[in-house]
């Protein structure tokens, strides 16, 4: 049995991990961690797990956890990570970074995050981790920086016709509209019900610090610079993104970038379900650790609707994929 | 032009209040105040009053206030009210509490408030305002103990029968439904969207302190003992209030208990609608100063469904109309 | 290999029914059926099965749909089952019937579903499926009434008390309010969001059809007759159902009806989960096949709040369970 | 008095036309009509209106309908209120037309809704119906077009900008999210609110019959062909629409395309809002005639962002503008 540590395990993020490794039939629950002043009876906490776990959520030190644990998911904020995660590495355990501490060099990271990077060694060893890009890379890394939600959603979306159509200086249009879940769990008057039902936002337009994690991936992967204009919105819903995707070009054309080449390039992934007619939408993929996406190809425009749940393939299940690869075990166990 | 003050002008109450008072012919806001650092326009804080006023809001103290107003509507949390009051009161200026501080008498005030009452004089010149009740008294009173959300759901769903059901030894089971603006505007983690959207839940069955003022007020309008169950329930609608009133009985029949009586005893009331047939609900009066009423008879059993807006008739369009009584206006005003 | 066919398989609790079977190690789906012009995939009906089942949805016939399989859940429209049960028990199928039509007496069914039994003989054969109430019968069952979404969430609050209170002439008040999918997947302008969004309503006050078989399974369990008041009401949620069940009584005390009574009653229960402190939310269950109770013991009234999932404790997952216990399986299996 | 009816006044323009006509200072209505057995008071109906109006709702003939009134506002889908204009023109009421039939040309027309259009002649008579851009227009025409729910969000947004881009061969990308209620009042799966909530997905890209009145309308105001793309979303909200507008420009700055522009555009109109900092959401001009807008410039990109209530500016509230302007009216008049 693989054991497992879920450092922060009250947050959303943390709650589908355990939600999700109490499924894995290769997984033990090592710890269960969070800043509580005493210990407490995770389904006391949230009693939606009675019945399924009777484990404690403690306030353990680093030592503890990796003392007992194989693999440590860190779901933690921004800039808690990188102050966790170089431990729990020497000491042989492998790490999930569910933040994005470790996604982007640090000299960009420090620009959109405000905070020096602390543990720069550590960002050169961390694959990326979307398994339907980097695979090989995931199967031997010590850690993985797990993608955020809304890039996940993009990437995914543009990896089958990024290369072919950035040499051609493609502007990309990303207009992403995410779940309140995404905020995390929190407190604050512009999350409240009150605010949020019956209501509709953009926010942070081209400020949002998912984009220069889309820009730095997809021109890494397209091997030329792929800009992005980003708008995300807030919809009133718990869980879920609905990207849509514009690229305008002269010449675009169904056998270019119809659903056929989409297909093909995700033939045998276990996750990406391709729309040969009509649109995705987020029901479809909620709960689950799907991308599923359509494209509609117009005679000077290329649209592409991609969908997730931002908490499991946006976050939880796509770091449970990522264990999964790491030790060998069956790619999809806990998440079908 | 009668010059109001809305002294806490930034909760959903306060809002209210400002949109409502800006309807009304013969009044002009004085001013809006809240505790800001330094003024800003109103309209910036809450962008839908744009274009609708300019006014700005400011932490003004007490006599500020009262040498610019002829009326003060104090939406403030309660245990606050109490400090203001007094000093308006002594300079001449009408006050409308949109607080708990002025309904119920001291001792029970002490007991579910968790405060001493530091104005005991005052409760009892307080005019309880509900006006399908205590018309009269409204319009000759110089302050006025807004009624609760709750409470005006449930007390006028009661006033029909309550008189003669209340000498039998009636057991009155309340069983409210409210949205979650009831609860203010706040950063509260449980009143998240995250959080409430596709739950719903009971809270502080038997323990809420809007309890004993329904017991109070109708044991009053009864002349004899009332004792209620009463459970509240947080619903996820922005606004609303729908309360399911059972009244156990061995003997009730259409003609003590049916619409009829309900429609006679509410004849020529302004915002009171009782339905003929039917049960009403929530949507049937949000955004207005209505309560509806319908009612359903079977052997054994009253059954009573009311429905008001929370923040309309159950706290600031409810406030207007006391305005609008004490200052001999058309009751209606700003409210149809 | 247990055989399970789904009849009815495009409504809410079919998909439902499909979502879980696809999850139980020891059943395999040997048809869906609906009435369909032609064959379609049944992921294409509903993409969130694509790359789970490639299955066809077709409009098979009895005798196609019997000799395939070991069993069928009937997720058809009450007075429709009854036309395909029998000839299925004749073949040596088993049934588990998802409608209202093997509940109830017929003379009780003929008065509130408006039409006559024309099966009167397998009523009496059939065993009410509420596991913690009838195991032993079920699992010598042949044919499953599955109980309503209603009844299973007021007669498992009731089970550990009602015995010692109906003696006594208890009225029961059940105060209920359920998701939208319980009034099943269908054109109608009154469940459409526009309609129901931010509203809530009362419907039926004791005129509803599950009022019936309530009284009717609890004054069987408790050997008295058992009188119900039932107020449902409409929640703008998806799924899920709380009961809030008020029972005034003279000398309720804490040790008669308190949570301690109900965790002895439900002990060893899989899916009954009795909350020692606090009352439970939809949100709790959303999504699994517990029933979650709490209870608040007053002076004078027992207040028992009960949350299920009304499709699944309430409609497929009672189902699939129910078959567990059929064919000695796991109880649990596909349902944890 | 001007004496207004309402041409089909059950669905949701038509019940947001009466609410807002009940309003008006100088308006009577002289009749509401739809597709009724027998005449039926329309707060029967709608329960929300009781107390505000005892008229009937009635099906009535043309001739009834003229003879009673000085304007006929028809809320009638497309294709039908074809069928009616052209008598009640001929009999001299102003027409207000809150369907598509008279807002592009014939052959635009046939091609999106796929009917031959019957009234040719009315169509070049129409004066499409946005104020702030032929309010001049409006105000001597017997016919108004009014508009689109989804054009008027956009076209208020490109005004000011658009004359000065297009001839740059600007290509505008529109990715706009409406609420349900612009989906009309009827039955419908799709529709549902068991469907609808927690979902959100992308219909009709490229393919909506919006499109085509947009470019139009466009092309024609700035003298140049202007060409859309445009991918329509169902929001799980009752109401609004926020428009989401893309140009890629090479050379866009603050002062060609900033707030100051709109803002310089706009200046004086009563119902635009120009947003200087940040960018405007649904939630303010839900139940109000605004339009606010806020603008996002990048090095590369224009975004700007706009907000409507889709029945109010969308349709109900900018037909009563268009009513006073028509009649030498206060233009807000019922709509603050």
């Amino acid at each position: 049995m693989i054991r497992a540590a879920v450092v922060g395990s009250t947050g959303y993020s943390g709650q589908e991990l355990v939600d999700i490794l109490l499924k894995c039939p290769d997984v033990e629950l090592s710890c269960l961690t969070a800043r509580v002043a005493e210990p407490v009876k995770y389904s006391d906490l949230y009693p939606r797990f009675a019945g399924r776990t009777d484990m404690m959520c403690e306030n353990l030190d680093k030592e503890d956890i990796a003392s007992r644990s194989d693999i440590v998911f860190l779901a933690l904020p921004h800039t808690v990570s990188m102050r966790f995660a170089p431990y729990f590495l020497e000491k042989g355990v492998k790490v999930v970074d569910l933040s994005a501490d470790y996604r982007i060099p640090a000299e960009i990271y420090g620009k959109w995050y405000g905070k020096e990077h602390s543990d720069r060694d550590n960002i050169k060893k961390a694959v990326y981790g979307l398994p339907e890009m980097n695979r090989d890379g995931i199967r031997g890394a010590d850690i993985i920086a797990n993608p955020g939600c809304y890039p996940t959603s993009v990437v995914l979306a543009l990896l089958p016709v990024i290369g072919r159509l950035a040499g051609k200086g493609a502007r990309v249009i990303v207009d992403s509209k995410s779940g309140t879940s995404g905020a995390g769990r929190k407190a604050s008057v512009p999350l409240s019900f009150t605010e949020v039902d019956e209501d509709f936002k953009c926010y942070k337009a081209n400020e949002h610090q998912h984009m220069p994690e889309m820009e730095y991936v997809l021109s890494g992967y397209a091997g030329d610079e792929v800009r992005i204009d980003f708008a995300p919105h807030l919809l009133p819903v718990k869980r879920g993104i609905l990207s849509t995707i514009y690229i305008p070009l002269d010449d675009v054309s169904p056998e270019d970038a119809g659903p056929g080449c989409f297909a093909e390039h995700y033939s045998g992934e276990p996750f990406i379900r391709v729309r040969e007619n009509g649109l995705p939408g987020i029901g479809d993929v909620a709960g689950t650790n799907f991308c599923d996406i359509g494209v509609k190809v117009t005679e000077r425009t290329l649209i592409i609707v991609s969908v997730i749940d931002n908490l499991i393939k946006g976050a939880s299940g796509q770091a449970v994929q990522n264990m999964n690869l790491m030790f060998g075990l069956d790619e999809t166990a806990g998440l079908l």
